[in-house]
């Protein structure tokens, strides 16, 4: 029997409740919920509820935390004294988990609980437990996908409205709750940049930091961009990406042109899709929803059924001799639109495409990623970066 | 450290082979392979090979028998011996798993060893694991998806060519590998019907036969049947699906028209699709490479890696109490083309098209399942029917 400390009563704590409450075959309640809020209306007993921490976290009957809170420093610190406290925890904490990996991963090692995050990373897509389990042998090159459902949301309304305006679009999801009402860590494409640094350790065994990977957002799309992108075949896409290259690690969450031959092109609002490539397997595709209380409630209920029968991360790949070092060293095609001065700073290897008109100057060329993510271009909040 | 005795060195004994020596991290090695005919030309030493079974069920140093011959009868003897002699088993092989589903229940209750069998459903889609492992508690109410590349590959041809002829395009996919010399198990959907039995012992518990999966083939198909499927706004798949309705168990394999709003219509040629249908996480689409040597032995190889930490099927939902009885009576919409004998001899419950032409006649309407599946165009080779 799990009895389980819920820490944090928001839309995924909710559907938690919910889920739990519907499922069968799975033994388990949640005898207490922490919250900070005193004085919000909530649909269950005041006695359902606690606002300390260590009604929870000191009780001897509890024996799995879920921890669904914003604050990642909060949250790792419930976290840890959970763990010490000889309880599981299931989180779904993605800027927790990767920016503090290596010390979870002591965490674990030492309190000899288990630790588990599917609900962190792909939404309801089961990517964590199918590296670990699934792919440990097939020789991955590499891991893509579409994994902030935020952002693939507002994506998806530019490309099928000429004229729509980034503000506009981000209004409406903000309105239609598809966005935060402090959107910085979607549209800046942090959140798709935690998400690679868990995919990196899960499907590489290398364990890098949020700052490591290659990152820029969205904020500075405009129609034009939209329309070039069209004019080549390709919708843009916030994609997260991580690959082997001679051995060495690349990350990015970057704007991407994707052909309209490619699905990834076809993924729309707030799904999220992930493409395994393995030297035996092929490509691998797995598609579903990113976002919302019962898509991420069902991955926290999996990893809560999961410890029903003792399951933990092995992390075989992390300890495996030959984990890829970091690395930003190789080429790519960008599209970059913004203005003269901006254009002149980067150092191209080649320029394919220059084209100038009154309002819009944009270039694609290659470059080398490195080069790239020091540019002044790359760091300026007034250009449109994308992958080609 | 595992050592195994491989029963088989086809296509896919070979692609294992191959995977096997080129995937670090997996300590194991193929000790013999069995083989029947000992005067073919093989890429290997004599002295890998063995005529005789007994060579491996005997040996006391091999722990694991891969099984990948195309015999079910002779694989379920191999089967059998192997975990009564103490050997775990990795099998591939569909139809065996499919029609002697509660012997192979038995048997690994019996030997107490593991039988894994990732390979013989989904290619390269680690399907059965996530509905074991992943979905154990997520309330599934469906499965379905394109199982069989042979018929995919030949319904793609179909579609982007309208003038091509189902024989024509058969014989090309024989020519190319794509499909056997006796094509009939996978465009008579038996393939299709073997895989629905094992999705739907480890989606839902229930356990049926082969005979009881409402099953219809590709081999009649028409130009002009993939004209009335476009001109619906559809393409013709084999889709094999297994769901609930009001707690009972429907299971077929047969032709539909898939929107083209579907991810589905636009799975093109070998590759595989499974979508699960969920209570809690929404659908799900995996995709993934249905055939060729290497994506089925990295499906051989999961299998293989996972007997290292132990791994079993738990059968959980088997165990459980509601398990869904089978029923073939719900109503179904569906497309029927064939001449005017065949027509009037199936009970609609409604009629929406009635199309009379020169050549062509057909009919699109409800009928039940049942009454469908009993009915003479249905037996008759000459109809082509979809479900619409």
């Amino acid at each position: 029997m799990l009895t389980i400390g819920l820490f944090g009563f928001g839309c995924v704590g909710q559907g938690l409740w919910d889920v739990i409450h519907r499922t069968h075959g799975l033994r388990s309640r949640i005898a207490r919920i922490f919250v900070k809020d005193k004085h919000k209306a909530r649909p269950l007993p005041q006695s359902a509820f606690t606002f300390e921490r260590h009604d929870i976290l000191n009780d001897g009957s509890i024996n799995v935390v879920v921890e669904l809170i914003d604050d990642a420093e909060a949250a790792f610190e419930i976290v840890s004294a959970a763990m010490r406290n000889g309880k599981a925890v299931v989180t779904a904490n993605k800027k927790m988990v990767a920016t503090r990996f290596r010390e979870l991963l002591e965490l674990q090692r030492e309190s000899q609980q288990p630790l588990l995050y599917e609900a962190s990373t792909g939404g309801s897509i089961p990517i964590i437990r199918n590296l670990e389990e699934y792919y440990d042998n097939d020789l991955l090159s590499g891991v893509e996908g579409i994994v902030n459902g935020t952002t693939n949301y507002i994506l998806s309304k530019l490309s099928v409205n000429n004229e729509a305006n980034y503000y506009d679009v981000l209004h409406d999801a903000q309105r239609l709750g598809f966005a935060e009402s402090d959107p910085t860590l979607d549209v800046d494409a942090w959140d798709a940049a935690y998400k690679t640094v868990v995919i990196s350790a899960h499907a590489f065994g290398a364990v890098i930091h949020p700052d490591d990977v290659v990152r820029r957002g969205i904020a500075t799309i405009t129609p034009f961009d939209v329309a070039v992108a069209r004019s080549h075949g390709c919708d843009i896409k916030l994609l997260s990406r991580t690959s082997l290259h001679n051995n060495k690690l690349i990350a990015w969450a970057l704007p991407t042109f994707v052909p309209h031959t490619d699905m990834l092109a076809h993924i729309e609002n707030e799904t999220n899709a992930i493409r395994l490539h393995g030297a035996f397997s092929d490509d691998q595709l797995l598609i579903g929803k990113g976002a919302g209380a019962h898509p991420t409630a069902s991955a926290v209920l999996s990893d809560i059924a999961a410890l029903k029968y003792g399951y933990r991360y092995e992390y075989k790949k992390l300890f495996q001799n030959d984990i890829p070092q970091f690395n930003t060293d190789i080429s790519t095609r960008v599209y970059i639109r913004g203005d003269e001065s901006h254009l002149k700073s980067i150092d191209f290897i080649d320029v394919e495409i220059d084209h100038k008109a009154n309002n819009n100057r944009y270039l694609i060329g290659r470059t080398s990623m490195r080069a790239l993510a020091e540019s002044e271009p790359f760091i300026s909040s007034e250009c449109f970066i994308a992958i080609v």
